[in-house]
């Protein structure tokens, strides 16, 4: 059983580079700890140095964040996500095509629209000086225009993903941090309302806040 | 309330390429109801033409499947695969780390490996002739190996990801179909048991052959 009383953990790393910060996966977590008041304890892991073997038995990619809620374990932020949303209906509501609603745009999230961004910050942080990363960039912004335009419409003028602020909206949100460093949010008008509303909140503020806190100081 | 013996709906396409038969994402939902041996009905859309506008309604993605069982309309296969997966346990356990370890997996294959192996899609098959296309290949195919090897190493001589066979399987396996032009999978000893298991059982079988079989024959 799982005792809910009990201060879940949540690992994060110690220290990331700048183009990073902010978009460490644990914050998914947090944030959804914050929505619902719940403290947790955190395990920091170095970002600069191998993660011990045993590890891989807890985040099988060796990725943040892994997760512990009394006697259960759980890694992939989807999966976190929709374990704390069945615990609390201000999270997910608890049945019928509202839950069901939430659910499908949780996957929207990081399966349609996080792939596509992702591919931006890998042509444009990870291989941004390759000769050919420009063109490989220009062949991938058509797919994730088309993508966030489409989350922009089926927004419209809905405050969140799926009536009530949900899972979904956490996973979202934080998925269109990733292309920060450019326009194609901003270029949404409903979607970046939306991705403005989202930030604003202020249990995103405490995750935000609490991510950045848990990084030491640049090594001198 | 949803009526369990009546026959859910299933979109699909009518016709796709030659590269795209047997990747097209209904084949997960057809395996899902297969293995239950629940008979649905297929709604065919045209990949050659414009769906009408509703149908972003249904799929705000303009993708196949869309999905309805009675009352309840739902989209993007992961959270598909969870509904029919809550109603019967061959396909998910029903609670406790055995039901989240499957979850857990079933994010994994849609937001960890998924994405990585449309890259080399993208690349081989969709940018083939352009000569940006093979650095930028190469330039993933890292990441692609190292989550390949990820789940190869958690599989070990595991049968299943998850204990038992679940939507976890259905939704890895057809993730790993998608780089069949490859060697990818092939490097990796478990995976490759693992991906042959899956795709021996009848339930895919049935619902390959369905995708198939609901392909009219190339325009003349």
């Amino acid at each position: 059983m799982t005792d809910t009383a009990s201060r879940p953990l949540v690992t994060a790393f110690d220290w990331v580079p700048e183009f990073a910060r902010g978009l460490v996966r644990d914050l998914r977590v947090r944030w959804a700890l914050e929505e619902i008041g719940r403290a947790y304890d955190t395990e920091l892991l170095s970002a600069r140095s191998p993660r011990p073997e045993e590890y891989l038995a807890r985040q099988p990619f060796d990725q943040v964040p892994a997760f512990r809620d009394g006697e259960l374990n759980l890694f992939e932020t989807g999966a976190i996500l929709l374990y704390l949303g069945e615990q609390d209906e201000r999270l997910l509501p608890a049945r019928g095509q509202e839950r069901w609603n939430a659910i499908a745009w949780l996957f929207s999230a990081l399966n349609s629209v996080e792939p596509v961004l992702q591919r931006i910050v890998f042509y444009d942080i990870f291989h941004k000086d390759k000769p050919w990363a420009p063109d490989a960039r220009e062949a991938s912004l058509g797919l994730c225009r088309q993508k966030l335009k489409r989350v922009n419409d089926a927004l419209g003028d809905k405050q969140w993903l799926a009536g009530q602020f949900s899972i979904a909206d956490i996973a979202m949100i934080t998925v269109l941090n990733i292309p920060r460093h450019t326009d194609l949010v901003a270029e949404q008008p409903a979607l970046a309302e939306y991705h403005k509303r989202g930030t604003a909140r202020p249990a995103y503020k405490r995750a935000l806040d609490a991510q950045y806190a848990d990084f030491t100081p640049e090594p001198a």
